[in-house]
């Protein structure tokens, strides 16, 4: 178990380092993320390194027991970098270049920058990639976080080049993006620009390939640091941190290109369900490496700075979050940032170490936390825990947020984690993953919902997951366009229909809260009545026979979820996207419908179960104590038990028999 | 009656074209917009045409039976064009540069873009003017719709053209523009610039000649298009489609234009009353060229796509509001667009033809459209239909939405749908027309709120209506400023006063909803005691006497409404803005002094009755059947009735014996 | 006494002048403030001057008896200036340059702007720096208004130049921003910017720094003109008006160099407790110059144009608001403007001389004030009269609004007006000073809420205050940086922390409003149960003892209010912001424990009472009579009195025996 956080001693007098080691063997920190916004310190000039203070560093946390994830430093770009080169920095859609001042302050396409960061990777990798302390290395940081897109002159070259290499001709380029349509027919490639200001909306193939530029962008920037790093003959792992459903990085793509996942995340204490959404997270992210341990690489001890209000994590709940962690996958856990900054940005940012000092909870809470992890034996990968699938597509994301659709309120994170939440309730395991991942051998059941974009190969994974005997609940708004955001002939639901046995002939966008018309779809079905939203599709019956029916409203007595049997399996398409009692309803049905089993039966909602491999985690998020029936051994407390009870924000992870 | 819809057949391979022409003729089209969008299919290079395609197409539409409506297809320039002239992209005030990607990217001043629309439309017009299939002109489309204002150095340049043209010397320029203010004197026209983004407030004379220069910059486009197909020897009407109450373009002025005035129209399903606001949408259309029929040129068949949420219309909706237009002067109904787009940034609006094909509702409803039409026979013009005016002037609007007012809360398109929605519940036809529009001949009751701006001729028109035996019911925030906006000698209702019998000491403006302070003004009068808004006006009494007065508040016991005699006449003053059920109130009132009959006497409101010369129609809007007491030939039916029933929906049109 | 306005002749025809002087005497005018915005007719070209027509206003006014603050005319530039010198215009953080057309429109630091200004204000001084008319220099106008921050050219130029002045060199700026964070170490001067547009968070010693820069540019422009002024010769004083509680610039500061503070206020006739806040800018501005009267130089006889909406000024209200700046200490009061506009974005401004002429009820009151300022006596200077100082620092504002904070819903103002209004209603004297300004011998009271930036100067001032026998009420989010908007070692409250007895552990903020989390702190003591708001801090106690505590929530029991005796005071800290009641209650309990007095016992909270000197003024802002008792003499009526007796709006200035 790794233990420890982001470590930047160069904000520090070379005094305090002692100490720090000193402190971080106290607390049982392991490894620390080191050198993350370091390069102005590392390079003072173009050409022109000093690594000896960070040598120094290096040994004395190596002396000290402490292992080093290496950062490449690339993240920030030095002041004397934006002097010489201005046109490294980005450009909103409006046209206004984003300078320096912050973070992030480069054009990911930029070849200048692209140069300079190889520079200095080069040299960190040469000089490092032997030293003993060293055991992973940390390449960038967050990519793409505050910046989620650029139109700099680098970027309207990079994606140029992206859109000809893509579609070879101007013909299948025109045929891709649908030109014909207000006269955007291209003649050359050199008259492809970037979605940037227009007077009115862009066409949709061009803005989701620019999203598809957008993170191969990103995506070359790592790799292009990897291959650095492999040429200089590196042993360890090496990664960049995720920041969990981040729209901008198309994750479960890069994710073949880690070594290890590794994870920010930093759930909102003042949101009531915010462990829930945390819990989505750490899915998400063990989703993506089936069988490998992923590690939460930044969470914060206490309270942030970057929200409206930042409240602070209460007694307990920064261990209870990281053993959600432990339970869902994860074999490490970090934070941002070791020592709280004197000055900066981030320097109300809780750490490890409070600017307070160790009179502090947070401190006693860190030190805590370390013991434990450190007592923990080592746990299972934990594969093939859960039944259910989730379907997640970032293509799909990109695309169904587009504008001009029928209702343009649809949050697709939103839409999966109310159907998460409704699955964490019930404490049942869910993967949360591509289309293509979807196999009958994996999963009894398996949710699409708003899956507006499908790939073939999608489209064929969840027919045959339904003709293989799968249940499948797919809708609303789901198999509408094919990868470049178009129709395809037929109409709607061309490559699921057969499975659903059924066909769309309108959306019904229903109005959003407090606007005049018809804003809530009630359906009436075996899970009782309970309320759509969003949308109130015109299902066409096609074979499938209606399970749910709209009760009042523009759809009265029509079908509302529909089932078909097909192959030796069930699809169920669902016309609207219910709310959250209703997502809770129909999830309970359907769980029941396809019998998967919970992690454990009769809990309370607020505590949570996670299984990984033969060991369950439970926690609980309520505020009273809590005696769950589990028998195994307590691997915290080290003893064999029947029963554990939870105090708030108790924890118990227990290996079965 | 013409009847169909834009046509793109760019969009689609050329083996659809053929079933194209089939549908269309199934479903009574009888002429289709052809080539709006079709620049960059049309010009592949600058100097270079493709006309064989368009040959095929209009012959092919020819023979099928299909008029066309052809389009000049300079509404959105193709890609070629910002490359080798970037020069011909719009700014925003801001100085953001609006790029390609949608439509609408040119500014309308550029002399290049001029240049290129013209060599485009004059190979155009001297291809297609005498082919027999072709009906009608129709230039560019939907002028300065996305782009409302321009800011690029094309509209600098001709900017201090236009203003050069309008004063001569910059004496005058600095006396209208009033530049003793703010240090703003002018020694030379190369000074003048767009009221682009500035520290505070701009001039206002200069923001309202802004105004007029975006309108004339459009509509000299216009007029060059119109110029050009006149001399290659066009005998068919020339027209381009308006957008109802469009601010950027002065319409009343354009009219005088177009040998036909063609409009687009999308009310809101979702929007209970939006019934309302088309048929105000629809009589302000109608009123611009009185005794000639227009044509509704777009709506849509159900759901649209640029709404935050679309709603698709309830059945019978559509065919509802199609017979609307016709009950109110129009000779035709057209959508967009004839076949839905398979991409492209409208692909969810529906069309004639929907994406799901001829299996649906809309596909049903649109044939059964387009036989009841062809059934119908000549209607008359329908011209002195309306006893009512209400004053709607461009330019008063211009101004009264200036920033820097007592209350910048009005909404002046609100405040005249809200009186026109009065006088719709009770059945009343009306005109909607510009000051200089008013006789006692054509009206006896003339409605003049919120007529911020008035020229010398329209306080003439005013004055001698009243003076000659009308009702005028003006105000508030009536006469204030001239054509300058700048305020006369001698106070406020320096010009209406004599016949208004008052004048103004202060607008007293009120709080907006859920601020501090007082935000109503309730008033007591014949009427009952209704709700004012907005303003509270300080009513000096000159003659007049008051007809109602204020109660609670502020203004407490003073006049809210006055009458005046005044020649043959009455001059009523109102002191601020009633809400919906007090214009309700007020509106019954002085229709009842004016004597103004009904259409139909004993309607419930959500039946709507129009007329059209000697041929009534009536719609319900409501939600269950009514029968309606009118003698005459039901025009749809074929038969002589007494009693029309009208399910929801419903619509009938009898020509009165 | 001064009574008078803005004069701008230069907008009327010079027949109108000689009226206006005629109308002036009959108003009781005494002085007007002339050419304030006129450049352009001063100077209708680089190098020429047009004076001819001043010299016969200012002598007009002059043989009127009617004296003359001569403006400088600097704050609007004229066309011919931005024709030929772009570059002084302005840029916003996005990159928009802001360009001519309302006022503000230069960049304070372009040293073009600088070289014009000081032409014009050469010539200006030379010509009328003897004439015996001329009694008070008007420099500029309202600096910074609209311009709250530059990123042009020219200010990237000077902001280098003002980082390098300041830090000598880069290893000293490098330290003061603490640029280690986020790789932000500089190099060279050179590469310093404005924090303009950035990816995310500036870093916030940056943005201190460049807001002390704005402050200084502005500064910089104003000390410019005064030494051409005084080198002319010039005796009269010298100012430029102050805008109240206005951020950009630092008002204490520049206050050293005004020989007679003036202030533009405009308080919002809806709001009702807006003459609370009108005394708290009147006590701001009074405080900044001790014992020296001020000038009340701009507000408003009637309605504003500029707020969303502008209600009137009440029947009385101008002139209660005019005697509120008498009784706390000013010498005058003038208006924007004598004559209302007849065109331009101020034209709806209400004026001394309404459009609509002399028979309005604003120019009864206008001549009515007049009159009762011309027969008042000459007032007491003032000083001395508070015994409570409420603490604000323009330099811990700019920082304690800095982005990245544990609540970022924290108002400074808005937290300081709460205070004072609790003060006003309880009808006690309260000076509004920096910290540096507290001494034991002044006050018995200090309050420092929110105090979060602390010079080591004031932090020795209020660590004496208490030593030396005073009461100091401080926090919450005080004393947590120094002045590079970094922490000190140590913790937070490392200077205060000896005299108030406590340390903060944690900030605790609190969920704003209607957002999910706990989002009040209520809290319990001697005051009774009061509500917190925005930060419940977690304090732990070295020496103090709870007064109250916390009660529910996260820091139930915990304390929320403490007592510490330190020397021959005491110490008090508050770690939440109470809200408006909140605030009441412990403002009078904290007035009772340090023994301070009202000006008048038993007044209604709507009554207020202000001391200068042995002048009492007591002002009726609610809605029925009020007697009340003072004995002395009634200085405008004449008389000796033991009560007064005050309408709605009614006041009376009593010198006490």
């Amino acid at each position: 178990m790794h233990y420890g956080g982001d470590y930047n001693p160069e904000q520090w007098p070379e005094e305090v380092w002692a100490e720090d080691v000193a402190r971080m063997r106290e607390a049982g920190v392991t490894m620390v993320s080191l050198g993350i916004f370091a390069w102005s310190r590392l390079q003072p000039a173009e050409g022109e390194f000093d690594f000896a203070w960070l040598d120094r560093v290096i040994d004395l946390l190596h002396e000290g027991g402490i292992a080093v994830d290496l950062a490449t430093a690339t993240a920030s770009p030095p002041p004397w970098m934006h002097e010489a080169y201005p046109e490294i920095l980005p450009v909103t859609a409006d046209g206004v270049t984003l300078g320096p001042g912050s973070r992030q302050h480069y054009a990911p396409s930029s070849p200048i920058y692209r140069r300079l960061a190889s520079e200095l990777v080069t040299a960190l990798a040469e000089r490092y990639v032997n030293h003993p302390g060293v055991v992973m290395w940390h390449v960038n940081n967050e990519y793409g976080c505050h910046l989620h897109e650029d139109h700099s002159p680098a970027a309207q070259e990079a994606f140029r080049a992206w859109v000809e290499a893509r579609y070879g001709t101007v013909e299948a380029l025109n045929e891709a993006w649908g030109t014909a349509f207000w006269s955007q027919r291209y003649t050359a490639f050199s008259q492809v620009r970037t979605p940037a200001a227009a007077p009115y909306s862009h066409n949709p193939g061009q803005l989701l390939d620019f999203k598809r530029f957008t993170s191969d962008m990103l995506l070359e920037c790592y790799l292009m640091e990897k291959e650095i790093i492999l040429a200089a003959g590196a042993t360890q792992p090496i990664t960049t941190n995720f920041m969990g459903p981040f729209k901008p990085a198309n994750y479960p793509q890069w994710a073949e290109h880690m070594d290890v996942v590794t994870d920010d995340a930093y759930p909102d204490p003042d949101e009531p369900e915010s462990f829930r959404d945390a819990a989505f997270q750490r899915d998400l992210i063990r989703s993506m490496k089936p069988g490998v341990p992923w590690l939460l690489m930044e969470q914060v001890t206490g309270a942030l700075n970057w929200r409206p209000t930042n409240a602070p994590k209460a007694p307990g709940q920064m261990a209870a979050l990281s053993m959600q962690c432990i339970g869902r996958g994860a074999d490490g856990v970090l934070f941002f940032q070791w020592r709280q900054s004197r000055a900066g940005a981030e320097k109300f940012h809780a750490a490890m170490l409070p600017h307070a000092g160790t009179g502090t909870r947070i401190w006693r809470e860190v030190t805590a936390l370390g013991a434990e992890l450190a007592a923990l034996p080592p746990l299972p990968a934990g594969t093939a825990d859960a039944r259910v699938a989730l379907v997640m597509d970032w293509e799909s994301w990109w695309a169904v947020e587009s504008p001009d659709h029928p209702s343009n309120m649809l949050d697709y994170v939103a839409v999966l984690q109310r159907w998460y939440r409704a699955l964490h309730r019930r404490h049942v395991m869910v993967d949360i993953v591509p289309p293509e991942r979807v196999t009958v051998s994996d999963y009894s059941l398996v949710l699409a919902p708003a899956l507006y974009l499908l790939r073939p190969e999608g489209a064929a994974a969840l027919d045959a997951f339904v003709a293989d005997g799968g249940h499948l609940l797919a809708g609303p708004f789901t198999d509408v366009v094919d990868e470049r955001d178009a129709f395809l002939d037929g109409g709607f639901l061309t490559r699921l229909g057969a499975a659903l046995g059924v066909s769309i002939d309108d959306f019904g966008a229903l109005a959003r809260p407090g606007a005049a018309g018809q804003g809530e779809a009630p359906l009436d079905g075996p899970f009782g009545t309970v309320t759509g939203t969003l949308l109130a599709e015109e299902v066409v019956l096609r074979g499938a026979a209606p399970v749910a029916t709209f009760v009042t409203g523009r759809r009265d007595g029509d079908a509302a979820l529909t089932e078909h049997a097909y192959g030796s399996g069930v699809g169920w398409y669902l016309a609207t996207v219910p709310d959250e009692a209703g997502a809770d309803a129909i999830a309970g049905w359907a769980l029941e419908r396809a019998g998967v089993a919970p992690v454990l039966a009769g809990l309370p909602a607020t505590v949570e179960a996670a299984q990984r491999g033969n060991v369950v985690t439970v926690i609980n998020h309520g505020d009273s104590d809590v005696t769950v029936a589990l028998a195994g051994r307590d691997l915290l407390a080290g003893v064999q038990v029947t029963t554990v009870t939870l105090a708030p924000y108790g924890y118990a992870l227990v290996e079965r028999l």
